[in-house]
């Protein structure tokens, strides 16, 4: 595990986007999305991708000088078509119009269609903080998440993000998958051998399992709820609403047909819409009531679920999105932790791109 | 169990609210949604609190006539003050501000303070039909779930409800608690001394429990996900989400604040906002891409998922809101079936207020 200055792998990542075709602007922001997401601890929709964005340019699924073409279709809502390029992208412009609306008329959305996977939900919502707004951001993906009660994988890991800003940094911040556990969770206890808990994976059988492997091995995702006794039609529902709002609604594709984000599976032939999906969008915080008075209870919030009695005598309630920041501050400082399979990975895109980084001297 | 036709019930529950105060107007609208939710099958938010909103009535707790006051704060959100009046009333109203906002803006939205319990946020929520445009409804309630890691009450049950309109009636309806199970189960489970999943409730030296009365014994109900393992502080996000929305933001309480629906609990003397709250609105269908493309969309993603393996061979997936609208078909030709408890209940009202309801005859 070495310890990576954030602003070295920044430029690390813009180079090789660039190498890629992309213009500096997109190459900054994608730079943008992938760094923030190492920065707060989600180190799967960091740097770990990059070298899976790059396999989907150099196939040509990922369109790297994109024409991006919004067209508002309302006072407070438009579509973007992101022609084919990466959604870290086209998610960020969408952010863009959606808060220009939003100074405007107090809401602003915008729905995204022909896009990729656009990293973690956080870095868009969070972008509404810029104009005291709320941010909202969800994105269909490929499906690996079994329906409550069905056996095909029809759902994406489909994440919703809310972003509320307080008072001096106080936030809340809450950015979740649908399904009861991530992919990443499984991997992890497959590299080192362990079972997993009942109720995160069903078998191609449509067996519960404790095998890390299960999904590998045909099986499916369980959404958020786990079974029928523990509502597991409620991540389901949950799942099945970003689908429509990223999927079916703006013009991508939606359930089985949402494109793969790994390079050797290829896109289904009958896809019924156009890329990947997004929504996302934003409120203004002075829209609900005074913002000064909302930022103030929020604080009364924040400290009263804070002090609240935990669980465990030796912990305390979490306010979601404060672990993420902790990472943020921790990795400004220290760096970014890259584990030896990623480092290898960047290391190996230096090479081949011949981008002499000095990271890898 | 007996079947009483909806529209005698509906007359019913008018006469009670107009007993009790209301205008004519908003005894209809009240009976309106009460009504609804029992069409829905959803029989813990019809009738059966009849009883309860009027003894909150008695109680000087809910305004009977309250002087709605919205404040238009952009031109597409605003802050209603239901100046103490009954939920389903305010969300009533606020959600025709938000359609109004909607209808010239692409989007609206209400925060509703200073209000009651809104009953069923599904019937909110699809008024938005009525102008093409996607329900979306959430409101907070009296704290009785557990923060993931916590063991102190800070959350009500809070749901989220986002409904699409779809072609011919076909729709896409989400209506959930964030909680793993609703207090009702457990209700059923003591009446019929069952023992209840692990999951559902923590008691109170907060461990678990498969006790249906851990919940009254000063336990507390456990989020979405129900443990670490299983994602519970999704749920918990989920339900904070619900809670800052209505309450933080809008002047409403929030947290452990938020008043309690049965009279015999007093509202806390230091509460931080006004009555309840709730957060309503909606996006024009029209504003993600084409409406009429959209719902040809939809309709493809119903049929795929209602099509896609089940894990019962002799079941169907379902789509959310299907099961609501097959008992809403049934129970309009059929009648609504009110059980002894209930149907005692109305009878006492009947009663107590002197009505001399043919019902009851």
């Amino acid at each position: 595990m070495s310890l990576t200055a954030h602003k070295d792998l920044h430029q690390f990542v813009q180079e090789v986007f660039l190498n890629k075709g992309f213009s500096q602007e997109h190459a900054i922001i994608s730079a943008n999305v992938l760094i923030a997401a190492d920065l707060r601890g989600i180190d799967s929709h960091g740097v770990a991708r990059l070298s899976g964005y790059v396999r989907l340019i150099d196939k040509g699924r990922i369109n790297p000088n994109p024409s991006l073409n919004f067209t508002a279709r309302k006072k407070t809502m438009g579509n973007l078509d992101a022609d084919g390029g990466i959604g870290l992208v086209a998610a960020h412009f969408a952010m863009e119009h959606a808060m220009e609306m939003c100074q405007v008329y107090g809401s602003g959305w915008v729905g995204i269609q022909n896009s990729n996977h656009f990293g973690i939900a956080a870095y868009h919502a969070l972008k509404a903080f810029e104009i005291d707004a709320v941010g909202f951001a969800m994105t269909n993906a490929s499906p690996l998440v079994y329906p409550a009660g069905g056996r095909e994988r029809m759902l994406g890991t489909n994440p919703i993000c809310v972003a509320i800003p307080g008072n001096n940094g106080r936030e809340f911040v809450l950015d979740m998958a649908t399904s009861a556990a991530a992919n990443g969770k499984l991997e992890i206890a497959s590299r080192s051998n362990k079972s997993i808990p009942e109720g995160w994976v069903l078998n191609a059988e449509g067996q519960p399992t404790q095998d890390p492997n299960a999904l590998k091995s045909g099986g499916g995702l369980l959404p958020l709820g786990s079974d029928a006794d523990h509502g597991f039609h409620k991540g389901y529902g949950l799942g099945a609403w970003v689908d429509i709002f990223s999927g079916v609604l703006t013009g991508a594709n939606f359930g089985p047909w949402v494109p793969p984000f790994v390079s050797f599976l290829d896109p289904a032939a009958d896809a019924p819409g156009k890329g990947i999906g997004h929504f996302i969008g934003c409120w203004s915080l002075d829209g609900f009531s005074d913002a000064q008075t909302a930022k103030n209870q929020l604080d009364i919030w924040i400290d009263q679920f804070k002090q609240s009695k935990p669980s465990d005598a030796n912990k305390s309630v979490i306010v979601p999105g404060e672990p993420e920041r902790i990472y943020e501050s921790q990795r400004m400082k220290n760096g970014i932790p890259l584990n030896e399979v990623v480092f290898e990975d960047l290391k190996n895109l230096n090479t081949h791109l011949k981008l002499n980084s000095k990271l890898f001297v």
